[in-house]
C-alpha cells in the first residue's frame, strides 16, 4: 500500500488529524501554494462539544460530524488519506502510517487527545470514554441496553447495578452528560418505562478535586453544581476512584458504587506517534513545541492544539488549556506562518486569544464566561446554543441540529432510542487487521515494500 | 431472568416480532380485553422498504426506525420486552426466550424472516446482506472503507475488486440498491474522489431467473431493465452464483467476478422456532397456517406475514407473496379474530386484497402496479414516494425522511457518508454472550432457576 499521491511542484504539507486545527489548517491552506494531505483515522471531522448528546438519544451521529472529503469537494491538488500515523523518520522526511509511507516538506501533528485511564487496566477494560461519536453511539447502546435489562433481571442487586449511572471526571463534558441524563431520567424514562419507577435510577458525578468545571471561575463551579445538585446529581468532590471490579465503582476511601453504566470522562492524554523521543513530550505526553508550534529540535515539524503543549505565551506558561479555540487559532497562525517560511519571512509567535469557556447543565441553565462577564442561567444557555450552532460545520447540519434542538425542547422527547450496532463485514475486519500489524517494521528501508 | 409481567385479569397475547404484522396487531388491539406483550430482538421497529437507502449513505438509521418503547408510550396493559424466542411449549402455554420464560394464553409468531444463504458457508460468512439497518449501515461502512482503500492499495487487482459491486437477487431490494449505488457512482464519487475515474466502478446485478422483478408484470420487469442498463448497470440474467471464493463471485457456469463489496438480496428463509416440529413448516421453513392464521393442530397459537405461510386463499394456492400489506393485513384482521374468540363467534378467514406492489430504480424512475394499472418513470416515482412516505412512522420520521429526500433531489448529494462503528461495552459483550446461552435447557421445567 502507498499514499499515491502525484508529485507536485508544490512542497507538500501533511496533517495529521482533521480535528479543529487540522480542519482550519486545512481550510485556511486553500489557494495557497502547497499540496495538501489530510491523514485521519476516521473519514470524517466531529464535533466533540456536542458528542455527549449523541450519548443521550438527542441527536444523531451525522448532525455532528462531516466527511473530509465532502469539505474539500472541489479543492485543487488535496489530498485526503484515512490512517493511522505510526511512526516519523525526519531525517528522510518520511511518516509511516497504517497504509504505508509518505513523504513530506513540512508535517504538522494535529492528532488531539485520547481518554486517559491513568494506566488502570480495569478500568480501560470496563469504564465507557465519551471523546468520539463511536464512544457515544456505544455509550447510548449500552445505557438503553442497561435499562432495558433493568426491568427483567433477576435480582434487585442486579437491577441497581443496572440503573445506577457512575460518570468519573467534573469537566464540562462530565457536567454536560450528567444533566442531560439527569433530564432522560425525569423526562423520558416515565414514559418509556411506565412499570419502572424512574426513582429507581441514581446518577452520581465523581471529581476528584475540590469543583466541578476546574477550567473555570470558581463562581461558574459553584452554579454548575447548584443546578445538577437541583437536578437531583448526586455530586462526589474530592474523591478519587482508583478501581472498578465485580460491577463497583471503587474510590480511594475504600467506598464503593454499584454500577454497570461507568462513564469516564476524567482525563486526557495526547494522542502517541510511535518512535518520537520520550524527551520530545511534556505534560499529559503533550508534543513540546515553541512559540512558533515547531516541535522542538525540528524545522519541518509542527503540533497545534491538544496534541503539543507551548510554554512561551506569558500568559499561559504550563501551557494552554486543552480547548478547541486554542486549536484553532494555532491552526489559524501556523497557515500562514507556513506561507512566511515559503516567502523567507520572519515568522510569527503565537497569543492566545482567550474567548471565554462556556458549560451547559441542561435546559435553560448553563454557565458561560467572557473576560470579564459571567454569565449563569437562562441567558448563558441560549448564548451556548447560538455559539455551538455557529461553529457547527455545514448548513444542512446547522439547520438539522437546530431542528433538533427545537424539537427536543418542546417535545422533551426525541426518537433516537434504538440500539443499533453496524454489523461489521469480514472484508473490512480482515483489513482492519491487516492495517493494525503495519507497525514500525523495515518496510520503511524498503520503499518498494508493500 | 424472568419477563417480570403483572398478572392481569385480562388473558395475554404475547406477539413476537414488531414488523409490519405484529406492529398493526398490537395497535389493534388498543382498548381490547387482552394485556399485550410485544417481544423483539430488537428495541425498535425498522422499516425494510427503505433500508437500501441507509445502505447508499442516503439516510439515516433513525428516520426509518422507531422505539417500540415510544411508539407505546401511554399504552394501558402494553409491555415490550427485548429478547429472542428460543423454544415454544404449547401444552404448558410457555415460551422460552434469550430472557427466561413466558406463559401466554394466545401467542403469535410475526418474526418475519432472514436472509437466505442456501446452505453455503462461504457466501453466508462473506457476503453482506442487506435487510435489516444494521446489516445496512455495515454494508455502508463496507462501501465507503473499500472506495477509500482502492485510492492507496497496491495492485490494480486489488482496485479493480475493492471497486467492483455485485449484487446477487434481482427482486425489488436488488433492483433498488443497484440504482441507488450507480447514482452514487455518478453523482458523488467525481465530486468525493477526484483522483480516482469513477468509470473504474462497475455495479453487477445476477439473477438466476430470467428477469427482474419476478413478483411483478413482464412489462415492470422490463422497463426496470431497461432503466438499470440506461444507469450502467450491469445485468445477468439465467445467472446463478453458488461460491465466493479469493474475492471472486463464483457462477454455475463456471465465471467469475472479482469483488469485495458482494452484497445478497437473493432469498429470504423464516425465522426459525428452536423445537417446532418441522412437519408444521412448508415451503422457506414457514410456518403453515389454517385460514385464520392459527398454526397447524394448535388453538391458541397463531402466525402471521412472512413467517407464515397460508394456502387457504383460493386466489394464493401456494402461499402469499411475503410482502407488507400482507402481513399488515394479517395482524388486522387477527386482532379482529382475537377479540371474536374471546366473545365466542366465529372467526373470519384471511383473504389477501392486492394493493398493488412498486419499486423505485433512481431518480424519477419507477415501475408501479395497481390491479390492471401499471406506471413507470417519472410519475410511477412520485407515487413510490407518497405511498412509502404516507407509510412510515411518525411525524418526525415523516418530516425528516422528506427534507432528506428534497435534499438529496436538490444536491444530488448527501452528507453521511461516515464509516462510524459504535464501540460495543464490556457489559455488554458480556450479556449478549450469557443470552446466547439461554437454549432450550432444562430451567424451563424449573420456573425458579434462572
Amino acid at each position: 500500500m502507498s499514499f499515491n499521491i502525484p508529485k507536485s511542484d508544490k512542497k507538500r504539507v501533511i496533517i495529521v488529524g482533521g480535528g479543529f486545527g487540522g480542519l482550519k489548517l486545512a481550510n485556511k491552506l486553500k489557494r495557497s501554494n502547497f499540496q495538501v494531505v489530510l491523514v485521519d483515522k476516521n473519514n470524517y471531522h466531529q464535533f466533540p462539544p456536542l458528542v455527549y448528546q449523541v450519548a443521550s438519544s438527542g441527536m444523531e451521529p451525522s448532525s455532528i460530524s462531516f466527511p473530509f472529503r465532502k469539505i474539500f469537494q472541489k479543492r485543487k491538488d488535496f489530498y485526503f488519506r484515512m490512517a493511522e500515523v505510526r511512526a516519523i523518520f525526519p531525517e528522510m522526511n518520511m511518516i509511516q502510517t497504517s497504509i504505508g509511507k509518505a513523504e513530506y516538506d513540512y508535517l504538522v501533528f494535529a492528532a488531539g487527545t485520547t481518554t486517559n485511564f491513568f494506566g488502570n487496566e480495569h478500568i480501560e477494560d470496563e469504564a465507557m470514554p465519551m471523546k468520539t461519536v463511536s464512544e457515544a453511539m456505544g455509550l447510548r447502546n449500552a445505557l438503553l441496553s442497561n435499562i432495558e435489562r433493568s426491568i427483567t433481571c433477576s435480582t434487585d442487586k442486579e437491577r441497581q447495578e443496572l440503573l445506577n449511572i457512575v460518570i468519573v471526571g467534573g469537566g464540562a463534558t462530565g457536567v454536560e452528560i450528567a444533566g442531560v441524563l439527569s433530564e432522560m431520567k425525569r423526562f423520558v424514562l416515565p414514559h418509556d418505562y411506565p412499570d419502572m419507577p424512574s426513582s429507581l435510577m441514581h446518577i452520581y458525578l465523581i471529581e476528584a478535586g475540590p469543583r466541578l468545571l476546574p477550567g473555570m471561575s470558581t463562581e461558574s463551579s459553584e452554579k454548575a453544581e447548584q443546578f445538577l445538585r437541583e437536578m437531583g446529581v448526586n455530586i462526589l468532590l474530592n474523591k478519587k476512584v482508583v478501581d472498578y471490579k465485580d460491577h463497583k465503582v471503587i474510590l480511594e476511601d475504600g467506598s464503593e458504587i454499584a454500577t454497570r453504566t461507568f462513564i469516564w470522562v476524567s482525563g486526557v492524554t495526547a494522542i502517541p506517534v510511535g518512535n518520537l523521543s520520550p524527551t520530545l513530550l511534556g505534560r499529559g505526553r503533550r508534543i513540546k513545541v515553541d512559540e512558533f508550534n515547531r516541535v522542538e529540535g525540528m524545522n519541518n515539524v509542527f503540533a497545534i492544539g491538544d496534541q503539543c503543549i507551548q510554554t512561551s505565551d506569558k500568559d499561559y506558561p504550563n501551557g494552554h488549556p486543552q480547548l478547541a479555540q486554542v486549536a484553532i487559532q494555532q491552526g489559524k497562525l501556523l497557515a500562514e506562518n507556513l506561507k512566511r517560511i515559503e516567502k523567507s519571512k520572519s515568522l510569527k509567535p503565537f497569543h492566545y486569544r482567550n474567548l471565554g469557556s462556556m458549560a451547559t447543565v441542561g435546559r435553560n441553565r448553563a454557565v458561560a464566561e467572557f473576560s470579564k462577564i459571567k454569565m449563569q442561567g437562562w441567558f448563558a444557555w441560549v448564548m451556548w446554543l447560538v455559539v455551538h450552532l455557529r461553529s457547527i460545520l455545514g448548513v444542512r447540519n446547522k439547520v438539522v441540529v437546530l431542528l433538533n434542538w427545537i424539537w427536543n425542547y418542546l417535545t422533551y422527547d426525541q426518537s433516537l432510542r434504538m440500539i443499533v450496532y453496524a454489523k461489521k463485514a469480514k472484508e473490512v475486519r480482515e483489513r482492519e487487521a491487516l492495517e493494525a500489524k503495519t507497525h514500525l517494521g523495515n518496510d520503511i528501508l524498503h520503499p518498494d515494500n508493500k
